[in-house]
């Protein structure tokens, strides 16, 4: 058991020094790793495994709707770029440029793409010309590049993977039809798989995406009370495809600008499953996204042990991601490395075990332990998974539910902010969002629907706007 | 017909103008488009959905062989690339190379990944300890960059996708039998999947990876007589482990360098495809590459027709990639749209059909039409599929085949590599090899196994050491 111990005890305790024991777990975990290129990192076996099994998840759901996969090239011209004026404000200072090949310098220096709405656009306009060619509904799984200053794992990197989908609509209605049933794809993306209680809802016009007309996000509540944006989904309006010159011919013959949206999602998804479910043993993930559904350890080195847990495991293996450890480590040692590892569902099986009939399930995210009849497992597995995935689920609802306050005072919620959650309070205009982040370093995580709270803005004493909930965030 | 008749009409012939067909059928099939960035193609769904199911076949393989997939960094520091003396060598011509963020410039020139070599050799020093940490067989799908001068879609771009596996093993013997492993396993891709017959062996010293000790390929015959290198797998030796300092304690306790492999195929398996089995009607997917496998047309707007397909589509569907294509457009039209897209199998259904109980199924590799009573479609299709890839197999085989041949004399060889297809012949040494290329631009593709052909080189005149396969080449 000293090896067991001493694995546990490399952590930092979550309620300690939260940022701390958010590193050790991602390096312990063997999520990531440090590259040599600053700020940018190596995703590891388990970590880009996770990645893998949101988009088999997420790529179903977008074929399942019509979308079809694309891949765009990594490199923009920088003149091509520069052809939306909002767009290219918020993206230029963190664009990575290339401008040699080491043998000869480029005419043109070329931008790593931090996101494709530049090139897609550029595409549509070439292969729409009819309303019939409409809507194409493209998406793509790529890397993309943004010269971030403070960087942390899978939060905020100088690369990062996601998806990025981008569509092109006949009509306002038809692209912001789509730009919300992506969010609410993006939300039970959540409640399917990552066992998430995303917020959803519109962001400010301080808040968006720059650019977009509008833009809707999925907000998840971490457990050390600060917010992270977890997905964003655009409505373009036809203002790219103005600048793009994507236009059609509609049902009557008419000359029309197309209608756009865009949306994404990116391995920052990892870093809220860590941060919302993660504890003091190590990582706990949601028994349908982990890569290992059920690690089966042998206790002691008898034959008739091996054989059985073969056996199960052979049989687990046609439903569910099985991993046998039967390695010469000690029993101890592998029950920490699996708990490290977040692996939902331990079995253990021993001699002892064996003489009832029974096996040793450990649930992870509890670490509760139950004896269960070999022949009862193929029952008792898929509702074990399921009642993991819900009570993972609601644990994090409530958690969320209970550090989700009002505010109808900006003294109360400064108090508020500081112990960390969401604060929905009544504001006036921009000029109350920006002094809140600068007094409180609070921002607007989204728009709340509803009655005000309050019919004058605590902040600037105008006459309130919005509800807004409010939070700090990564 | 007439839209049939101009649609088919505007590809240049195979037999006319290949180069010009090739870029004809790309373009027209919808399988890529330039984009704005010189060299850098899009992939388009068509295109793109072919790279998926290429992905999806050599993951399983990879994974159930027991490799786990990793995803690396796009940039490498330039001093870190500079590590292993002939891998710079090889690659620093053609690198891309990021020196500024348009705010400030970067204090090291970070080069775009041409191959990632150093970082899973960095990444696998700090990893690998022990005999215990051996093998480590990672795989990653990315994009990497080469700054090729003359490019062309999918065969030669400045970016391709495509998978990179690197392997580190405890001794030269593991790693050996790996390299071969995953020759064997591209090869089984040709056959099972792609409908291409490789040839495999290994590459002359001339022809071989920079920083690799032995290279092996996959080399197939174009149509048009040109041999294109479709993938390749590397045995490193222990070289660039102690470029790179990867060591490990082994069982008697002794520190001992690690021994690597490196293996790639890309989306230049696409080309192969297309000028494998492409023909002056377009694109010739074998049909279990291809993303639509059946195409369905219901001939006429008769509700029964309609009803037909969708129901005989529908049970289809849960074994094939099924597509019904009930639009306005005339039949003649959609004929000829799936033919240039390749898709294998065309069912037409009529309302003479249905009055007999029978649809129309045309094969796209023949344009063969045969008609089927609906109830025998369950049987047929599964036959069918098979017949055709089969002889699609057979086809390239034989075409491949009857298009080598043996010279013993160098004019002889002149003769035949200039009316195309590979040639084998015995030579000396690099020197008759660079000869034969400066004289001939045929390249050495492959050592042949076996005895000698002749005793004496016919380009040099000197003792023969090898037989080489000699072709011109993409």
């Amino acid at each position: 058991m000293s090896n067991h111990k001493k694995l546990v005890e490399s952590i930092t305790s979550r309620d300690q020094d939260f940022a701390q024991w958010y590193t050790d777990l991602c390096l312990k975990a063997e999520l990531m790793d440090y590259s040599e290129a600053k700020g940018f990192i190596i995703y590891r076996p388990l970590g880009y495994a996770i990645w893998e099994q949101i988009q088999k998840y997420l790529d179903l759901e977008f074929k399942k709707t019509g979308h079809q996969n694309v891949y765009m090239p990594l490199m923009i011209p920088e003149s091509l770029f520069q052809k939306e004026k909002d767009h290219v404000q918020g993206f230029a200072p963190e664009t990575a440029m290339v401008t040699t090949t080491g043998v000869e310098d480029l005419a043109e220096r070329l931008i790593i793409r931090p996101t494709s709405e530049v090139l897609f656009g550029t595409h549509y306009a070439k292969i729409v010309q009819s309303h019939r060619d409409l809507p194409k509904l493209y998406n793509q799984w790529c890397s993309v590049v943004r010269w971030e200053k403070n960087t942390r794992p899978f939060l905020r990197g100088k690369e990062f993977l996601w998806q990025e989908g981008h569509t092109v609509h006949a009509t306002a209605k038809e692209a912001k039809k789509e730009t919300l049933s992506m969010l609410k794809t993006y939300e039970k993306l959540g409640k399917d798989l990552l066992a998430i209680p995303f917020v959803t809802g519109r962001k400010t016009e301080r808040e968006k995406f720059a650019g977009a007309k509008e833009t809707y996000a999925i907000e998840a509540l971490m457990h050390d009370g600060q917010a992270l944006q977890s997905g964003t989904s655009h409505y373009f309006g036809n203002e790219f495809a103005k600048a793009f010159d994507i236009k059609f011919t509609d049902e009557s013959n008419q000359i029309q600008y197309a209608f756009q949206t865009s949306w994404g999602v990116s391995t920052r998804l990892i870093g809220a499953i860590i941060m919302v479910h993660g504890d003091d043993n190590g990582l706990v993930l949601p028994p349908y996204v982990a890569p290992t559904q059920i690690v089966m350890i042998p206790i002691g080195s008898n034959d008739d042990v091996n054989q059985t847990v073969k056996k199960i495991a052979k049989k687990l293996s046609k439903n569910y991601r099985v991993l046998v450890d039967d390695s010469k480590k000690s029993p101890g040692w592998k029950f920490s490395e699996y708990e490290m590892k977040g692996v939902p569902l331990r079995i253990e099986v021993g001699p002892r075990d064996l003489e009832n009939g029974v096996v040793t399930v450990v649930f992870r995210h509890t670490r509760e332990k139950v004896q269960v009849a070999i022949d009862e497992l193929k029952t008792f597995i898929p509702n074990a998974l399921k009642k993991m995935h819900d009570e993972m689920y609601v644990r994090a609802k409530t958690h969320a539910d209970n550090h989700t306050y009002t505010a109808k005072s900006y003294d109360e919620f400064k108090a508020l902010i500081k112990q960390g959650g969401y604060v929905r309070m009544s504001i006036a205009d921009q000029k109350a969002e920006e002094q809140i982040k600068a007094e409180t370093g609070a921002t607007a995580r989204v728009i709340l629907k509803g009655d005000l709270i309050s019919e004058i803005c605590p902040v600037t004493g105008k006459k309130a706007k919005q509800n807004i909930l409010f939070a700090r965030a990564y």
